[in-house]
């Protein structure tokens, strides 16, 4: 199974072969969350998608190393000119805290809703301030190799350089000429050579409080390096997959590819692997539109745009139902719909355990199971995955309703294959709150099963049996109080 | 209330009334765990202690910045003579992984225990291994000031120039002529000038596969350097509050103490705080023993000293009822007598939204009240504020019983002032899974009841209702199985 992976390879613009570069090993980067606010509805998707990685890696028998980074420093605000404040900066200035512990804060916050979406931890999940020094460091080699120059303190890539001998724009398919020809011109107020040079090293003003020292000036690196120096620093200098949101294609993974290209002399990155965008009703998700939803009102409910509170498990999955190379659009419909299917799903899951054993069969599971698999295999399409899910819920019920069966062989395969892809692999989970009110709603049921059998013992005058039960009640510390339409209970 | 707080000053020996360097603000360090094996249970103790004092500088008002590092680098297994490995790299090299995915692992370990411990979070987390600028930056000033000297790469720490001006070993009350005679004399095969200079900076083998660049070699930092380089980043350079264990009074706070004066020629702590030591079965904790427990296996009673798994709450009551100066035991005997208090505690807790009102009151709320705030300003004695709290719970449970009474007035004083003391100040809260666990012994009686009734129907022939009972349960998803001692039930 291990060499049947395939997955579409953004650089080459093909599906591939999955090969990695140490047998048995698998090294993979995303680019993580940059902290300064609350986790959206934009964060799941990436983190759900290039989970399903990890977790399909490690099942098909890879060693994983997985390092997914906190970008808590060098993200400007304003990307195309880079003159605007550092975000962060921005929000700890606005609310007088320190940097970090706003990083902190919403780094917190971004940690509590993976786990609510039941995103495993990546094996390494470094920090952008944390690596300073290595960042330092791959600008020097990328002076030393000419493809970057000095100005008042900060340090830029010069594009044009390392365009002369590799091909800056090879991922997102551009050029630098119609780079050139869109871009308007630097008006003489930037240091930069050419206004598509970017930042290596940033040069800080006195009172900026995010900065450290080098040999160029006091300062802070470029939003780009980080990447670079932290998937060379834990992959090594040749590693296999880098994974990330479609937007992030250019300019930032560009960058990517022209720093780690102009430090080493080759690419680092052998398999690029971009996740499509979410958009709420049609739109693209923005502040200024008013349909920006962050994960926790998502699970509240409490959002304008919201009819209900949904579960994490239907958010992850409800973005499993499409292929994460397609958009998906947000709406009520499509979430009370992901609702009520993985409600389906699971409870196919919870029959598994007990479903009646025939001597022979009339469904074929290693069929379905191949199927399945053939569909992760092929560049992960979840979606076309969970159909086949459903034929096997349709067999489940089948056999529970006992119009087609299986043998206990059968049985055991299709329970273990079940379990495997639906919480191993999809990493879908049955909701603790769910099983929660399920047990209020059946204890419910149970008293007013007995108050009404109490209610016909002194119907019958069997007074004795009538205050055997009222003592148990209150012996179990339920409460009851007659009401005009029958009676009240609670639990002490 | 605010300015009644008085903590117990290690450095002075004395009771001093806490009085911030910014009013209204506090500055707090705590020394993190270094994170190369599992969370245990000498972690629990500093981190509940200085989560109480976080939580009551908190409630008292202040805006509190809680530092507490993570030490991911630098601590030497050796420490007398720091020429062993630094075990995380041990680790690292036994396990054949990336030193950062040791400490990703184990960091994540530790977070998850704290949640469960509900220990908050706190401001401020900073790695060792992500300020290495700024620890190199401090070992540059130290060097400058005179109070280091370089010999092979490696920069150590000049404990006896540094002993001319300012006296080393204050807070531990050592003086550098009693540590000479007790310090056996170096053989020759050390660098260093004297066997109680510590390192700054050490030079790294070049198979070390943590090292960092710096201008004296590739190297990283002493374990005492981070918490002088972390602190006065995060708090400035003169900040309110430091804490951590005893045991890490000398060497390590002694050494920062030498480090942060011979850089900035003034101590930078106002008040040290150290909580003492967990002994079990009256002995020290150590694996040599056979006795050392991790959480996680105190979480599920797997290790031969427990009898039983005992909840994150019942640890975390057990720590609180000594004070964190004491010294405390743990036995079978001792874990279950706090579990049962916290549930005595707790179950008071639960009574207090409908206790019944009365026209006068029978007992001085805010006498109750008073008592256990001046027992919390006196150096956070928890011991003595929970046992005002049992009178509390007399208190509630005599109103309960109707044999003491409180006004509407009182009782929401009441209410309010438990709550804050109990949730907010101790961090105790009703353990999620004890109210499942209750909840399934519930349904348990409720179907035994039920079924005592079917039978009772059967017995006096009344088929109808033992049959609509029969289908009641069915609908309900309950099976019955009959056994030869009565029934087994299970829920589909």
């Amino acid at each position: 199974m291990k060499n049947q992976l395939v997955i579409y390879n953004t650089l080459t613009r093909k599906k591939e072969l999955f090969i990695p570069v140490v047998d048995g090993r698998a090294g993979l980067y995303v680019c993580g969350p940059t902290v300064y606010s609350d986790t959206h509805l934009g964060h799941a998707r990436p983190n759900i998608t290039f989970d399903i990685l990890f977790r399909y890696l490690t099942f098909l028998g890879y060693k994983v190393r997985y390092v997914r980074n906190i970008t808590d420093v060098g993200h400007l605000e304003n990307e195309s000119t880079e003159s605007g404040d550092d975000k962060i900066l921005k929000k700890a200035r606005l609310e007088q805290l320190e940097p970090m512990e706003v990083a902190q804060k919403y780094m917190n916050n971004f940690h509590r809703n993976m786990q609510q979406l039941n995103v495993l931890p990546p094996s390494i999940e470094p920090r952008a301030s944390g690596h300073i020094l290595e960042q330092q460091h791959l600008v020097e080699s990328i002076l030393q190799n000419g493809y970057a120059y000095e100005v008042n303190g900060s340090v830029y890539f010069d594009v044009e350089k390392y365009n002369q001998k590799f091909r800056y724009g090879k991922l997102s398919g551009r050029n630098l000429d119609d780079i050139k020809t869109n871009t308007r011109q630097l008006e003489g107020q930037s240091e930069k050579r050419n206004s598509f040079d970017f930042a290596l090293w940033k040069k800080a003003s006195p009172d900026h409080i995010m900065q450290w020292p080098s040999k160029w000036s006091y300062g802070f690196p470029g939003w780009h390096l980080e990447c670079s120096a932290m998937s060379m620093k834990y992959l090594g200098d040749i590693f296999d997959i880098h994974g990330g949101g479609m937007d992030l294609a250019f300019p930032h993974h560009e960058c990517e590819i022209a720093q780690s290209t102009a430090s080493r002399g080759k690419e680092s990155v052998r398999y690029w692997m971009h996740n499509n965008m979410i958009t709420i009703q049609g739109q693209k998700m923005a502040r200024s539109l008013g349909n920006f939803i962050t994960l926790d009102e998502l699970f509240s409910g409490n959002h304008h745009l919201l009819e209900k509170a949904f579960s994490p498990m239907t958010i992850r999955f409800f973005i499993l139902q499409a292929h994460y190379r397609s958009t998906i659009d947000f709406s009520n419909e499509a979430l009370l719909a992901a609702e009520k299917g993985l409600e389906k799903l699971l409870n196919a899951v919870g029959l598994l355990d007990k479903l009646p054993a025939s001597t022979e069969s009339s469904c074929n599971i290693t069929e379905l199971k191949e199927k399945t698999f053939a569909a992760l295999n092929d560049d992960l399409n979840s979606p076309v995955a969970i159909a086949h899910l459903f034929e096997g819920v349709k067999i489940i019920n089948s056999i529970q309703a006992g119009t087609e069966k299986l043998t206990s062989a059968d049985i055991d395969e299709l329970n273990s294959f079940f379990k495997t892809v639906v919480f191993d692999i999809l990493g879908l989970i049955p909701e603790e709150s769910a099983g929660g009110e399920k047990k209020n709603e059946l204890l419910n049921e149970m008293i007013h099963l007995i108050l009404t059998l109490r209610m016909e013992a002194k119907a019958r005058k069997d007074w004795a049996a009538a205050d055997r039960i009222r003592d148990k009640l209150i012996a179990l510390g339920i409460e009851i109080k007659d009401t005009k339409d029958g009676f009240e209970w609670t639990l002490r």
